[in-house]
């Protein structure tokens, strides 16, 4: 009898999307005339950068004869756009990574969840609170934590909080915790890492043999030059940092798939028998074997934003957006509402007024001013009581929703 | 201290595909004018349709303006993609496949893989021999199998002979299996399934509860309408069968990336509590947590193979290949080989001569025509004294390569 992984029947069944995506629906249902506008999800609206098109479209004609047709490629991604993901996003940071350890994929939240079958079973994994529901779930499916609590919580992952208090960026744990996932800046909150913060976490990494999972999906948002682009700006983590990164943000590629990660040679672990083995070579043979490479055409999209014009067209589309959460800060904030994030980060997280639930707000700001965001419970316990407003649309719309926010939902 | 998954230890180091590379390149080295013919690995060649490259270039043009961007996909495949499927693939053949039970992905080298992610580690697993190598070594990265012994072989696994004395379609087994992976027509040795046969092991596995991974994306080279293009052509396959599809071969997708995966509705196993789960929630929670959906403009190519111009151009491709499997088959058997498959599938499996082994064939074949093949060998035990030759090379190439065997090997 074929027996099934029935550590996914630990999974709650409410996650987080499907559930606003419900409400959202039957509002609609009862107020078909309403315009509805969408803070709610991360997805990217504006056009794909004219560079990345141009690359596209050629890449489409590549196809049309044998001696341009490009069948399988590297499952590790062409060596094209690996060189120029150097040359354009580490060399100029000083961070010393090579082209041949950068694995180019169809996106980094394939490469958050698959990363996870390199790794045994008996780890003890931390994540932030709150928190991306891909790095919980991910974990809770491959049977490296227990059952959910009551709470929501998961018997046997350590959760480190992020709160007001220690301006969302937890406390350096003193337990011993042996794969951590850090994302700076942060989604759900918009906070962003110092180099000092980082530098503790790889320091202590280093003391406890521990892998930072560090996802950089939204690093271009950052506009301050001392904030760190990539964990290896920081000495010593290359030695114990595996890098998401992502093409979703910066360049617009939620439709169009394309990420990569990046795992230095340098980063080894000790096995059983006492010897010790780089994860590079793990993490090849996993993606040798399940995975056959990004689309060519994708790909040749990408190497597009390592051009002058993809660099000048996607840092005007990260411009926008980060005005758009300006424009969100700037007017939540006369409102009289608190707010964080947004500065280095397309998501701007507010403090629910007279301690409404983070639901009890949805609801509120749903019907009352027909604006969706993202209730912060939804990312865990400590984002109760805090909400998540992406600044992903068009400006009219983001314009109108905070007028209608003034009009009607003044704290 | 981080804990690596030591599964990937037991898996050997010489991969086939790298072996031959490795070859190939020293014997380029030594003989730099040497005009080399791959008929090796798999991979198409010629140009992508026209009618994938219309769809591909005005999906691109999509993604240049707000009211037609494509952001962030179904996880599951657009719905204009996967009615499309139903219609031409499965309806025709009153097969009952509806198109929520179909998952669009990047390709099916990553859905036979993952498809793992929802089984438990206790399956009684079954693969044919010889086999698409990825279907055992992703086992074995799981931790589904034993060590390799002497022979290659990984203990725990069970293999079914597939020998030139059951015209490479192994016996139904007497044992209990919970896992069974069958391709057909199959990769290496060209040889196809029918109807009967395919019954046999559905009725296996309904009386003994097991799963059938059933990998059809050799399935349009099929030209004999009694031969079953679909699992879901015999009764009972829906409540025992997942089925894979591929858009690599008959398309000319390898480049590309895009597949499917058809898990059935009625496919359900029993979980420890005695309950009963269909295994499509499963993958469709594991696809919605790990996977974010084939990229907008790839649906879109492969949307169009379903178009009056798309299915005239693959019908042609395949043709094509058929011919040159057609040729070689015919340039061979001439020359006094004894091969097999070719005829339904873009594979011809031929028995070395004189007792040659497969790799000293392969060698032969390299030094005395500059032609490379797979080594029957190198796809498990079974595969000892056997050679793979692909259709997939231009018909002057394919004869060039049959000429210089006529001039220098003939039997």
């Amino acid at each position: 009898m074929a027996k099934i992984n029935e550590n996914y029947l630990k999974l709650k069944a409410g996650y987080l999307f499907p559930e606003i995506g419900r409400r959202v629906n039957t509002f609609i249902d009862n107020n078909p005339d309403a315009n509805v506008i969408k803070l709610g999800i991360g997805d990217v609206t504006e056009p794909l950068p004219e560079a990345c098109r141009i690359a596209m479209t050629k890449a489409v004609n590549d196809m049309a004869s044998r001696d341009t047709f490009h069948g399988y490629g590297p499952e590790k991604g062409y060596a094209w756009l690996r060189e120029k993901i150097v040359e354009f996003d580490y060399a100029p940071r000083n961070c010393n990574i090579a082209a041949d350890e950068i694995f180019v994929s169809d996106g980094s939240k394939c490469d958050t969840g698959n990363i996870l079958d390199i790794f045994s079973h008996d780890n003890t994994i931390a994540v932030t609170d709150p928190v991306y529901p891909v790095y919980v779930d991910t974990n809770v499916m491959q049977g490296n934590t227990g059952n959910a609590s009551d709470t929501g919580e998961y018997q046997g992952l350590h959760y480190l909080r992020a709160t007001e208090a220690n301006n969302f960026t937890p406390e350096i744990p003193d337990t011993k915790l042996d794969i951590i996932y850090l994302c700076y800046p942060n989604n759900p909150t918009g906070t962003v890492a110092t180099a000092d913060y980082l530098k503790q976490w790889v320091d202590y990494a280093l003391a406890h043999d521990s892998i930072i999972l560090f996802d950089a999906a939204y690093r271009d948002f950052i506009t301050d030059s001392s904030i760190p682009l990539s964990i290896y700006e920081i000495d010593g983590a290359h030695k114990c940092a595996i890098e998401f990164r992502s093409f979703s943000k910066n360049a617009g590629f939620t439709g169009i798939r394309c990420g990569f990660t990046v795992i230095p040679k340098q980063l080894t672990v000790k096995i059983s028998s006492g010897e010790t083995v780089a994860l590079h070579k793990f993490w090849s043979r996993r993606q040798s074997t399940k995975f056959n490479g990004a689309s060519y055409i994708v790909q040749r999209g990408a190497s597009a934003v390592y051009t002058e014009a993809g660099q000048q067209q996607t840092k005007t589309l990260i411009r926008f957006y980060l005005e758009n959460a300006q424009l969100i800060r700037a007017a939540l904030t006369s409102q009289g509402y608190t707010v964080f994030g947004g500065e280095h980060a397309p998501y701007v997280w507010l403090k629910t007024p007279h301690d409404l639930t983070s639901w009890d707000f949805f609801d509120k700001l749903l019907n009352d001013t027909h604006v969706v965001g993202t209730p912060g419970s939804g990312f865990g316990l400590s984002g109760e009581g805090f909400f998540r407003l992406s600044a992903f649309n068009s400006r009219e719309n983001v314009q109108t929703a905070m007028d209608r926010i003034a009009a009607k939902l003044t704290v």
